[in-house]
């Protein structure tokens, strides 16, 4: 099409998730526009949410990954792709972009009536000592992916180090265990999964060990030697040193944001391009969608920088419709997210803990539950570790985190939705879901984990937790039997089972603290209800021993 | 306790689901009422969802089905138990019921403060020429289970009937079949699954088709006739004769009224207890929960008899909560429900097209989509076939049904949450759910069903339905590939596929009634677009080819 009967011409640069959703929908939209994608790499539309997969064989086919071409593109949408084709600067007063064909090298000038900005972020690769040296890999495309893939095979890979135990860390870990691989973490913050509550973290690590995965956690990377053999050893702040035949560097992203800059566009706090809900960046002609931009966390209200592959999308169509003069806006991220990793899943979504206190809320409180996936008397239940997270002051639900097996995805989604909602605790209490016994609960662990936070705010269950520091005259009571109490119990503690504690009550020791626990909660429960009715202040420990640090590793 | 310290007396009568949580509840609420739990049968607290599964041997033990016993709630919760007790009578006036013993016989007379009746509902058994032959079973219990189990069991039964095709008949016909028995369904109802409407419950069918049952829809039993050798034959209205070993009832249930309508309580326009948000029936005194009583529709606001497990525990715990003088209430039912059969999972929320029909609600939409269960670059994904059900006039979400493999609980689930925070289709698109790719897609199934909604709604993909009669000038669009043309199509269709559209609008037919469609729904919204942006008016058979009557059994 000639631009003389096009409606508008729309550039765009980054051809992944957002870019390349922001140029289909503007097709839809207009039928007249003139529309170029335009791609540093050789590829536009490819899943990069699957590389780990791909470079664990989980994923056999490197075409798997390639969702659109620029066939594709042309023939159904009537869209000029141009790959390896690289932005090297905007003139927004001409409005017009230069652009280098990295095959030629050869520099052209395109113009544009609407700019879109989908550069993504690119993973951190810090000045260390030794970062260059051969076998330290990022991951962010698939040419990466494939040089990490001829890696390992061709030299036999044997052990790795992963710098970084986030999402993508971890999904690296199990594929690159997959190949035989035996892999050691290391990561700078005391847990891995940073998103996650650091309790939460610690059920991960407990099975990434269990699993064979070696945990360095705590502790920052230094620098990197090459022995003479050519095996690469990991230097750590902490003094140690890991033997790796590869190295992956998974600890983190950093918007890309040099074009931008380069253009004279504002940035927010966070260091991402600066846009508002329509993704219109300081210029009125150019907009930004994707890893780039800094976005406002729907929970806290805070700008966030959250590089996930669903909002990117939305953002692209969102910006098309903007361009297209529709009213569309963004909601902002609420930070849903999952990872499977070595057969557990790890979900959340809305605002963690730590999340909730950066940003200074402070009416919040949380319960922990532990209720298997499906009916207890189906086989094959697997327990879900949950904690919830909502406002004291009116059960409106702020985030939630899962660990645990199959099912895991179903409770959180649930759960996003109804944050998205402004749902509250007594919403998921009386929420009405699948039940049939192999699929759920006829209280499923939504409706269980919002009725224990109802418990908690109707002040029917004064609750404790296992982070806040014993005092002069705390008193744990375990109301488990005798054989749970004698398999592990906190060493201090009284054991009173539940279904001997209202003949006992005369034996209770003298507490002006006194904490009740039982395996998950529910006897703890129980027994709080009991005997603040018969006049004994009693807290329940939320979660149980099951969510007790004493607990774990057992 | 003896009742002069008590501070209320409360009788429950039924003790599985609703009166079981009714007692712990109130247990909880209140240290000293006096609760006494009647049951009928041997047991309390059974799980009768997984009868089934229990004649089927997936659950292997009995006691598995035994989720609290008389011991249990005694020594927890210090209520007493008494089963195998019949309540015969009840006499408002002096507040107390005549109990009668069936081990002894013996009756005596119980007081209450509040009596609670939680009675449930009993399988229908119609008075038919043979009902009463031996080998012709219901299932509510677990001795009704029990002798089922060892009919097939000891007479090697190879052969079964199952008479009603619902959830609970289908669950039989899978268990059965797990036995070694063959199945033939026969429903009076011209479609299996009856709440769902009636295309999607031609995807069961077609599937335990597959799967080698035989179907026998649009007929009613007649009568049953014993043959010589003891084998059963059962014959159809419609003049078919199937012989059986055994032969399975499950043509519904029926509310247990007996007692309520002796005692002059009212029923509701169903036939159920009539009772108010609080679970209060006409008397002030008497409360009512479970599947024998009426409750609203949340979605349609009829009453309604809808025998579920979730619902029923709730309603328990509101009865306890308003008896303690607590103001929960009951929001009425969704009809979340789901059935797993023979690896094919069908799950549903909200209204159905025929309930709204029912309920004379005529501003609704409907679209239907088939995406897959996770990303279709990771190996494993399986199709969702989704139909979801809105308000024209708003876009607020109504009901939806979802057939097909693992993660149809997910979406159903996701959007009952929706349903119960009022969300519309536009929150549908924008929910941010989890997403990696063995989990889900960067749009979501959920997503994208809100997407097509959305679109039909904002104008931007009129549509059209499979179900729509054909009219003079209609002419169908296929827009598929030349092969899955030739793989199947409507016969009267032109194909002109979507990559070649734009060059071949001018061989179009006339047309006054345009229906495009492709394989599932996709390229004939792009094709739409494509056309109504250039002035040819088209619609979107919603669904695609995927959603054909004609293609079915292919």
């Amino acid at each position: 099409m000639s631009k003389s009967n096009s409606s508008r011409k729309v550039l765009i640069v980054g051809g992944v998730a957002g870019g390349a959703s922001c140029a289909a929908r503007l097709r839809r939209l207009d039928e007249k526009a003139e529309i170029i994608l335009v791609d540093r790499g050789p590829h536009v539309s490819f899943a990069n949410c699957g590389l780990p997969y791909y470079i664990g064989g989980v994923i056999e086919q490197e075409k798997s990954l390639l969702i659109a071409d620029g066939k594709l593109f042309r023939e159904r949408f009537n869209i000029e792709v141009r790959t390896r084709t690289e932005v090297v600067s905007i003139d927004r007063e001409k409005k017009q972009v230069g652009l280098r064909d990295l095959a030629s090298g050869k520099t052209c000038f395109e113009s544009y009536d609407s700019l879109v900005l989908s550069p993504g972020a690119s993973p951190l690769r810090p000045p260390l000592p030794g970062i260059d040296l051969p076998g330290i890999f990022t991951m962010r495309n698939i040419p990466d992916s494939l040089a990490i893939k001829d890696w390992v095979k061709s030299r036999a890979s044997k052990k790795a180090v992963v710098v970084g135990g986030g999402f993508i860390g971890l999904e690296m870990t199990e594929n690159l265990q997959r190949l035989g691989v035996e892999v050691t973490v290391v990561e700078m913050l005391d847990q891995v999964m940073p998103p996650l509550d650091s309790e939460m973290a610690a059920m991960v690590a407990v099975h990434l060990q269990k699993r064979g995965v070696k945990l360095a956690l705590g502790d920052g990377v230094a620098g990197f030697e090459q022995g003479a053999s050519g095996g690469l050893s990991v230097k750590t702040k902490g003094g140690a040193s890991y033997a790796a035949d590869l190295v992956i560097l998974s600890i983190g992203v950093r918007p890309e944001t040099k074009l931008a800059v380069a253009a004279g566009l504002e940035l927010g706090p966070r260091g991402g391009i600066r846009v508002d809900e329509q993704m219109r960046t300081s210029d009125a002609s150019i907009w930004a969608v994707g890893d780039a931009v800094e976005v406002r966390d729907w929970v806290t209200g805070l700008e966030a920088l959250i590089p996930l592959a669903g909002p990117a999308n939305r953002q692209g169509r969102i910006a098309a419709d903007a361009i297209c003069g529709r009213d569309s806006s963004f909601r902002g991220v609420q930070g849903t997210a999952i990872c499977g990793v070595l057969g557990q899943i790890v979900a959340m979504t809305g605002a963690s803990e730590k999340s909730l206190k950066r940003a200074g809320i402070a009416d919040y409180e949380k319960v922990y539950v532990h209720p298997g996936s499906h009916a207890g008397y189906y086989p094959g239940a697997e327990k879900i570790h949950l904690k919830l997270l909502f406002r004291k002051s009116d059960g409106r639900i702020l985030g939630a985190q899962a660990v645990g097996g199959g099912g895991v995805d179903k409770r959180i989604d649930v759960i996003a939705m109804a944050i998205q909602k402004n749902g509250t605790v007594y919403d998921l209490e009386e929420a009405e879901l699948c039940y049939a016994p192999q699929f759920g609960g006829a209280k499923d662990p939504v409706n269980f984990a919002g009725m224990v936070a109802a418990n908690v705010l109707r002040g029917d269950m004064p609750v404790a937790h296992w982070n806040e520091p014993a005092g002069e005259g705390t008193v744990y009571l375990d109301v488990r039997d005798e054989d749970e109490f004698a398999s592990g119990h906190l060493p201090s503690a009284v054991n009173i089972p539940l279904n001997s504690l209202r003949d006992n009550i005369g034996s209770l020791p003298d507490s002006n603290d006194l904490r009740v626990y039982c395996a998950v909660g529910l006897r703890g429960y129980l027994a709080t209800r009991l005997l603040t009715q018969r006049g004994v202040a009693a807290r329940n420990v939320s979660g149980g021993w099951s969510s007790a640090p004493a607990a774990r590793n057992k």
